[in-house]
């Protein structure tokens, strides 16, 4: 008898086993009626397996939970997943993209007075909430589907995990990584996929042809960092930081390619680069100048404030596209969108990305900033001549702009007091000969 | 031997039940060397099995086959599919689509007075053959190939489902919805196939990650127009046919997700809508007012006739993108375009099309049109100049400028004679204070 | 014993038979370390079953192979591969595109005068060492991932088949094809990808849906020119040569369709590469006209030199994307780019391409650069008023401008020194009755 009931106890305690686990009990009747496919994803997976349930991960106050106030991101699952949490933490993934701005903490090498930028000494508070012009322009609708949708990576594993299922092949495929890396800013998917890395995976398998994950997330690592030189503007590293990541990306091209083939192919990806910047870096002068000399139309101090700078004129990575003018929505594209898909189609070996879709623009957007300045600065005389003076007729006028482009040039620091000192100098000299 | 004159006459006819259907017979054997792909699909297909043969569609009149005269439509197909024919009669696709302008008859809760806009009292043919603006304008070899290759899905069963092959797992991928439903305009399978629905598809199948058929023609219905808030232009509908539409929807979404969270979606798909808009409704004051201000270049007047409209603006639905203006082609991108790329890829949460390929291109195109008006104002002013007349200086010119605007608001219905009053009042006011 | 040492002998000489060819043996030990995917794909290739080791097509000098100076080209594989060889010598992959310009000398029916253009009397070396402008304006890196990354299919068979895997599963793929047709200015693949033909074969399978390899590559052929009607700028082929071109594709259409059907479909797909070069050629005419009246900004006599045609204007296949003018900039992308996404989406039945990606930019094209002209005229006639001429005030400045354009047409070849003088004595006859 007693053998039967300890036969009974048995069964019950290995029934409950086989079961859900504790606490899953409670919540799955329910919610296999609201929220049936959370359940059935959470049953096939690894969670469930290993009898995690409900509870772990979302707590038990459903008041809570109910009002959003439970969101299970990565302080939840960092304890269990340490070394991917770590892996994450230390890379780009990891930074504080939250609200579309990076936080270089955790990046290699960094110079801890950049902190500043951002932070009081000593605080880890952000000086104001948030740090992206583009996102401060946004409504927060826009902002939650355009921007955070993909930056809140930062914090949350289910930007490519998904929410319950633990499939390793969803987050293995390249299409996990898709849903932000694509578009006119940074089409990697797509110029992966028409690489021969990617040709080689569609046709012959992963074994032949390369993911994002081979190359970005060796041996399954969570830091996708591993091997880039530059930052996501594509702003070149400092050797110090640059030379040991392009040692560990050249370790993983090796496993495929001749040491010497790789080291050419990802050098030729750098001289692509620094070319690109050079015109890019030739439009932004031509911005520059013209604003100098008070020929953008509208002018900054016309439009309305950029919301980090105020009345400003803004070129770097803060750059708006919106309440600007046209030759600066043109430099926009120039920067975010043509040098980015030059140069990383050039390091993903995508001959149209590089070239018909990235340095092609480049030159053509290039040709039309061009007539865009030749247009302002025609403008600008025309406006001259139109309030009867004439530069060629007036050497005062002429020299009274020339002083005014090279005071502006002194304010923004492209200029020092000394080089000032001398420009204004040969102003002067040329009118006292005009004068003559 | 009666019996075996009987076996033989039942093995003849099992022989012939067993062979193509009756009328297939005479067809297939010189169709297999004519057009034998068709002949192979045909074989494969339910209707060989269920021994529909070739006549039952195609009738058995040749020389009207071989003239293209006996096309299988949908009249053929409905009779015996008549619950799918039923549904898509009352979806958008069986709205009158054929020359890219929809019959809205078969559309839920509609003004029956409508109809007059197309029909005479009691007519159901069409005022004009055909009413769609940029059709008219194309070649006929154009049109066939663009317009009508989509816009015959009304009368044509095989624009989805192919002409011989019945196989339901072509029409049940979103391949088959793509060569439509993509491009520029309105790009819904790329924006899918990149969200994380298109990834769990591509990744766990579609028990994880739905289709276009999942949420569009749920349990296989074939009114692709379920759940659907908006016109196809991205109008939204008025409340009352909006809200059995997003409850329908939710629906939908609830099979998976919780109904809040479903909510809280589609209601930011709402917001980010609403925001489009207003940025579109901007950008086209600013051509009206140009267009009322005389400042067009060249002026509706100036150029080729609209079809429909004659030599007047035109930015609804009907409007062209060859014969106009460059700002007009601007707006023609913003709302054609930008607008719907935006709030599809908010409804379809892709965030790089809501945000890059659609808000960011409707801000960057804003920026484009407010720098080309402004050119045309200063250009309408610098005419003005030219003919030794001076606004500044001469308030009658300028009076005049402002009557012959406000004459033309009230004359396109966008102001009332009232208000004409009072600001014809304010202009003549204006101008006797300016002669003191 | 005897018998014993005959068994080993056998033993060894079967063992060294199947395994590794000889001088493969010598290579692999070391190169399973440094290039082991180049290993492991030659294992399980073709080659390796036929006992093709590495020194058959990699020669046997070690030095040589390190410096790069022993390239596994065409003329290693074709003495074996002689059918491929001869096939894709023949086809438009066959010509000489190194250095992205065409060689015709494999085509079929040319004019063998024609070789003159590149080639002195008798001699295969081409007058100059590259031929393409926009080749030359590249930086060798650009070039080399940019231009020749494709341009390099004349001579490599590993464009298209990889260097170490023989599978044939890969380059039947139609990805094999994209990474040199997509992108903005031939995007075959992407049409094909979602045309009926793409949808078709990804729900179907190659059965039903072909690829590109069933089209152009029929039955294997390496023949890749197969059926087409035109060049790769879309030009159309003169009659002799287009029609039996169109004879072998209406063959190849033929195996699925009923001939009539085909071809129409592809007299459909001529028409709309008729209407659509009209539309070409007007943009074309209106830059001309603006060069020849000195109107171009800037004009090609103040730009860096065309390094073929130094300070002309070109807008023929040697046109430049780079040093050039605005409204020029935008004829090379209705060129390069509109032109061919429509004619080639037609050809290839995809509406999305034909239409909105090709022919709606092509007339939107059209619409910027009249207005560019436009603005560039009243530039123009600003300058002269600005230099205190008036053309309608000054007939002899009139007429100065009409005549510096007829000359101009003349030396350009776009008129005759009959029509010339015909046209000049008009404007001096002109100028005559003015006088009066």
């Amino acid at each position: 008898m007693k053998n039967r009931i300890a036969q009974l106890a048995l069964v019950v305690i290995v029934a409950i086993s086989l079961s859900h686990p504790a606490a899953a009990e409670e919540c799955i009747p329910c919610h296999r009626e609201k929220t049936p496919a959370a359940v059935h994803q959470w049953e096939t997976s690894a969670h469930a397996r290993a009898r995690i349930g409900c509870e772990k991960c979302h707590g038990s106050d459903h008041d809570k939970i109910v009002k959003g106030e439970a969101r299970v991101d990565m302080k939840v699952c960092g304890p269990c997943h340490q070394k991917a949490f770590k892996e994450h933490k230390a890379s780009r993934h990891g930074m504080g993209l939250h609200s579309g701005w990076g936080c270089t903490r955790n990046l290699a090498n960094r110079d801890p007075a950049e902190c500043r930028f951002c932070h009081e000494e000593g605080s880890t508070a952000p000086l104001s909430g948030v740090q992206c012009a583009r996102f401060l322009k946004q409504t927060s609708e826009m902002a939650e589907i355009g921007c955070n949708y993909c930056h809140n990576v930062e914090s949350s594993c289910a930007s490519c995990h998904t929410n319950h299922n633990t499939s390793l092949a969803i987050v293995r495929d390249p299409n996990s990584c898709a849903k932000c890396h694509m578009g006119p800013d940074h089409p990697q998917w797509e110029m992966w996929q028409t690489s021969l890395h990617g040709t080689l995976n569609a046709t012959a398998g992963i074994s032949t042809g390369p993911t994002c994950q081979t190359c970005h997330m060796p041996k399954g690592s969570h830091n996708v960092s591993f091997g880039i030189t530059m930052s996501s503007g594509g702003a070149p590293y400092p050797a110090k930081q640059a030379e040991p990541a392009r040692k560990e990306m050249l370790q993983i091209c090796s496993q495929c390619h001749a040491p010497e083939f790789a080291r050419k192919d990802l050098a030729r990806g750098d001289a692509v680069r620094s070319q690109s910047l050079t015109i890019l870096k030739e439009a932004e002068k031509i911005i520059w100048d013209l604003s100098d000399h008070g020929l953008l139309d509208p002018m900054p101090e016309q439009r309305p404030e950029h919301p980090l700078s105020g009345r400003k004129l803004v070129t770097d990575n803060q750059m708006l596209y919106e309440d600007t003018s046209h030759i600066e929505r043109l430099f926009f594209k120039m920067k975010k969108y043509d040098y980015a898909r030059t140069i990383k189609g050039a390091y993903h070996q995508n001959p149209a990305y590089a070239h018909w879709y990235g340095n092609a623009e480049l030159k053509m957007d290039l040709v039309d900033i061009k007539a865009e300045a030749n247009r302002l600065r025609e403008r600008g005389e025309a406006h001259v001549a139109g309030k009867g003076e004439n530069k060629a007729a007036d050497p005062a006028a002429a020299a009274e702009d020339a002083l005014r482009a090279l005071k502006s040039k002194v304010e923004r620091g492209a200029m020092s007091e000394e080089e000032y000192a001398v420009e204004k100098a040969k102003v002067l000299d040329r009118l006292k000969g005009s004068a003559k």
